[in-house]
């Protein structure tokens, strides 16, 4: 049964503000990072050639619940998560932890696209080679939801 | 009857990447100056000192949708509303349109801090100079919602 | 006769880390920054096309040394000045003040450079239209040096 | 003999712009990890504290030379040295490559600075737990110039 993509990566001195804390921003980076290398580590790339044509996954929607803040030095566990898939969109979560805590749980959406002969992007169903590698990481989605409902 | 508060942004070269468009990471940039530049208008700052109280405002949680791509050099429009203000929270949105057009709808929740002796940070009511001033832009609520319920 | 060009820029949130100031690349995005604003000053772009050939301008070194440090919603006037202008090269300097005390001092060189076929950078002499108008923005070059020999 | 310290390190997408390569400011990103991950290696931090004193190294100046462009993906080899180790200041060297080739090569050198109990910055000697540590790995100064005197 397959588990989760999982990457660890440590809090960076130029991620961090002068509330001493990560900035909320450096979530956006660890979650791409961790896609992009969940899609080397199944042999492919966010910049996708198959049979003359490239694909393209620009970002429809991202969203980030913080639970605790993260210091210098720290280190963070990501783990990736395919939500949903649908014909031409991807829905990856991440939930992020430090020392077996949540710290965070994110979300991004994908488009799949190709560029027509004068660039412009269209939307075209994920290639099949990836598709299917997608599907046996499929996990069960995390519920995300505004502040008053939240149980922190 | 006041009117949300609006910040012209040009993008800058390193906001963009290999795609030729705008990182998604940056209008986490963009709604936070926007955010500090409007306590700035009220003659506030985002580390804000009143009674002798040192007052924070960590993220609890953000979220973005993006409608179309931006490019190097075009000038985005940003409009900050107030959605919502509890006693010890605040939910800015934020509306991001290009020549009248929008490219992206964003979304920040903020908590409002004190550090005790220790350091440690715990929620406190918003100070009333910040919150009699918030009131003052509250707009009406965008809405957000997962890519396949979105009209677009 | 001509005067250096100048930007004011405030120092954002973002660009602070956990020792309480800016960090120190922040300084390569306000140079960069203000090259740009630059070059549309004139009514180019760092991305140049002229004649049906796009130019582009490569980094070939960049330097950048600090007096003081700037804190968060200080504003920094950055002043450029062309420092040696080649056939196929330019330096930029910048001089950073705030308040009307030097906090930095920076340089970028880069070189000129068009795109074969295929794609590949090579070199080429700086079109006329930004040669001329470089020209009369030369400023007396700013002294860089080791820590030990440096005035402060 | 000590060799020098070495880190690997992936270009991520965030990291390139619309010229298709890594951003020149991105570098300084690297320079910074890469100290801050051999300091940890000696079981130090570049937040030291040693025998109730908080030490500090914020930045004198620092500079990079490009000599060819890193694409998304590519891993970098960074190779840390110390050029040359004062009584209070430390500069650090970095030679980048990949596959074997020089990309490029940068300097940083930092002040050891202490706090006063007013939070001021000031000079203080390098702690010896330090020092000792950064002797063992000093190497061979690395040259730089401007673009008309390097072999390139």
């Amino acid at each position: 049964m397959p588990s989760d993509y999982r990457k660890e990566r440590r809090v960076e001195f130029s991620e961090t503000d002068l509330a001493g804390i990560i900035h909320y921003s450096s979530y956006f980076q660890f979650m791409e990072e961790t896609e992009h290398e969940f899609l080397r580590s199944l042999g492919l790339s966010v910049q996708l050639r198959e049979d003359d044509t490239t694909y393209g996954f620009p970002r429809l929607s991202t969203r980030c619940e913080y639970s605790r803040p993260l210091q210098f030095e720290d280190v963070v566990d990501v783990e990736l998560r395919v939500a949903r898939l649908g014909r031409s969109s991807i829905t990856y979560q991440f939930l992020f932890t430090s020392e077996g805590e949540e710290v965070a749980r994110g979300e991004v959406s994908v488009a799949c696209v190709v560029r027509d002969s004068e660039g412009v992007m269209k939307s075209s169903p994920i290639p099949s080679s990836l598709a299917s590698q997608l599907t046996a990481h499929a996990g069960e989605p995390l519920t995300f939801g505004p502040p008053s409902s939240r149980k922190r």
